[in-house]
């Protein structure tokens, strides 16, 4: 699989679509808001008056319905920062990045024109005009020209990683993490070392291409799905994704999936620690950190549109597992387990108690600024 | 109908898709492309040799596989230039640009990979490193960040009007183009001075839009579907719209279309003579013309790859006019005329003959240098 061509979220606007699924990944990104007004500030402040335009970038926007949320809360504060400073109110550039696979006629169509809709046509909701454009491409690469944006923010996309990390899936031994697909318990403690240097690989050409990318002043927030404890195969930030290990070990047993296939198959996803970014960033050496939060939100909050304890909660908690993994799963097994695999009862027995426990996921904000 | 909204070319990759139908449009770029070679070289000679970073934009760039064919040789130019002045060679960011209902998840995804495996992963073909990013709206509106852009192209788009010209359904009098849905030669005089006007007013809002968004030293090259005649009625750029004017009236006989509906059905096409395009310049006054140039295409150059006298040449030359006027027929008539007027043998009969007389598209490309 390369990711860079096949790995997108659910695209559309159905009920598995990642755009109706994003609430939660909303509510990870209000709770760094504080991070992002203050960096915005900082940067407003240090750029010259004469500066007549910013340029501002959301990688991993999805189809971006969360990204305007951002984006109004953005303009605000640079509205604010230059009446303060009696300094004229910026044109803004709003670069949406995500990988060539994602939804952009849904991204640069109906999301786009229903937040225009809601404010005058091609101005933000403080008056501030701006015009969008979308980039595909990696953010594991180069994406924009040098020194050419001014703020760079990303939220809840960091943790996917630009590969299934390499060895998992050895020539000379066979499959290293059998019976599966991500860092489990059983998992061989070999398997979490190979997904903790992938997520240093990635993590430090992300730094290296950002720094290139950033103006002299530039700002960058990023919000990654994390942890808090030392042990990577801890379930809090990743508890759904042991349902489905078990739902594909159930599909083994009733011959509708190759064991073999469940063996080979492992997801590039990696939740880190504060203290492993941090060590990253340190190491990279292109960024300070200016500041940092790690802070959990309940996942059942991203449900609170739906009244408590009926089917359409359980089905909700699949349908948001379901927009990340399904692209993954059709890729590797092809489109005829997804049904039994979903539709399964496994998943809504765990989803129920998942609710129930109140499951949280750790999120760390960071903010930082170059060096 | 919002135009903004709802008009696109049609979508995908199919036999009907504008994708598979825009050959015509190539070499009508490829008429031009010693202007944009000529406009490019002296932009590159005018910027500091300091810069960078080059700009370009491709405005009404559709699923954007001529795009790339011109980039490729906007590239070269730039390097052949730089290497000849010593200059340092710039990176480019190309913006393209469509409406919104454009099929931007091709563009960016198979589309640019496409182009992109037939070279290095991120660099032209003369090597120099680019970046793409689509740019979502009308270009009668603005798209980008003042001063911002270095090179502006657009090929055959602006015979596209922003809508159909404002009185042709007169609130008190009713249609007033009957029978009719473009200037024909049974159009009341009045009819081709309203399609005037909406072209003298979208251009003049192009030309002023676009002069905000160029650099000091910023050129655009312009490849406008015209007319030779002074008459608006000819049928030398237009001669397919003819066709489904018979077509829909044969409908009409059939009962299968109320004669009401298409009365009021009017095209936001028109074909300018360029005395119209130059007076327009001038009176716009931000431009100075450079160059300018009127050449014909036969439309049969478009079709080179088909072998002569077979079906396929009917089907491909109707191929060429749906992927333009299916959109707009769905929007005004529904779905439901589309099979009966497209697979009638009118258009069959006269696209033979179309083929045979040896028709010609009437292209006016003009240089312009911001004054």
């Amino acid at each position: 699989m390369t990711l860079e061509r096949d790995f997108h979220m659910l695209g559309g606007t159905g009920e598995s679509s990642y755009a109706a699924n994003s609430t939660l990944q909303k509510k990870i990104a209000s709770g760094a808001m504080f991070l992002v007004e203050e960096a915005v500030e900082l940067l407003v402040s240090a750029i010259p008056s004469s500066k007549t335009s910013l340029v501002l970038a959301d990688l991993g926007c999805a189809t971006g319905a969360n990204t305007f949320v951002m984006l109004s809360a953005v303009m605000e504060v640079i509205s604010t920062t230059c009446t303060k400073l009696g300094q004229p109110i910026p044109e803004i550039q709003l670069l949406l990045n995500d990988l060539p696979g994602n939804d952009f006629n849904a991204l640069l169509g109906p999301v786009l024109s229903s937040y225009k809709l809601k404010i005058n046509k091609s101005m933000s909701e403080s008056g501030i005009p701006f015009y969008t454009a979308a980039a595909p491409g990696s953010f594991y690469e180069r994406l924009f020209l040098k020194r050419s944006v001014h703020f760079i923010y990303s939220s809840s996309c960091l943790h996917w990683l630009s590969q299934v990390p390499l060895g998992l899936n050895s020539t000379t031994e066979g499959p290293i993490n059998k019976g599966s697909f991500w860092i489990s318990k059983k998992s061989p403690p070999n398997v979490s070392k190979m997904y903790l240097e992938q997520f240093q690989r990635d993590f430090s050409s992300f730094l290296k291409f950002r720094y290139e990318e950033l103006h002299y002043e530039g700002h960058m927030v990023l919000i990654i799905p994390g942890r808090l404890s030392a042990d990577p195969s801890t379930e809090e930030s990743a508890v759904w994704i042991s349902w489905y290990e078990e739902g594909l070990q159930d599909l083994v047993s009733e011959g509708i999936v190759k064991a073999s296939d469940v063996d080979s198959f492992n997801i590039p996803l990696y939740f880190p620690s504060m203290a492993e970014v941090k060590s990253i960033i340190n190491m990279e050496g292109s960024f300070e950190v200016i500041k940092e939060d790690v802070y959990e939100i309940l996942y059942s909050d991203g449900l609170d549109a739906i009244p408590a304890d009926t089917d359409k909660i359980w089905e909700k908690i699949i349908n948001i597992s379901r927009a990340v993994l399904e692209p993954l799963l059709i890729f590797h097994f092809g489109n005829s387990i997804i049904e039994p695999l979903f539709s399964s009862t496994l998943p809504k027995i765990y989803a129920k108690k998942f609710f129930k426990e109140k499951y949280k996921s750790a999120n760390l904000a960071i903010s930082l600024k170059k060096k």
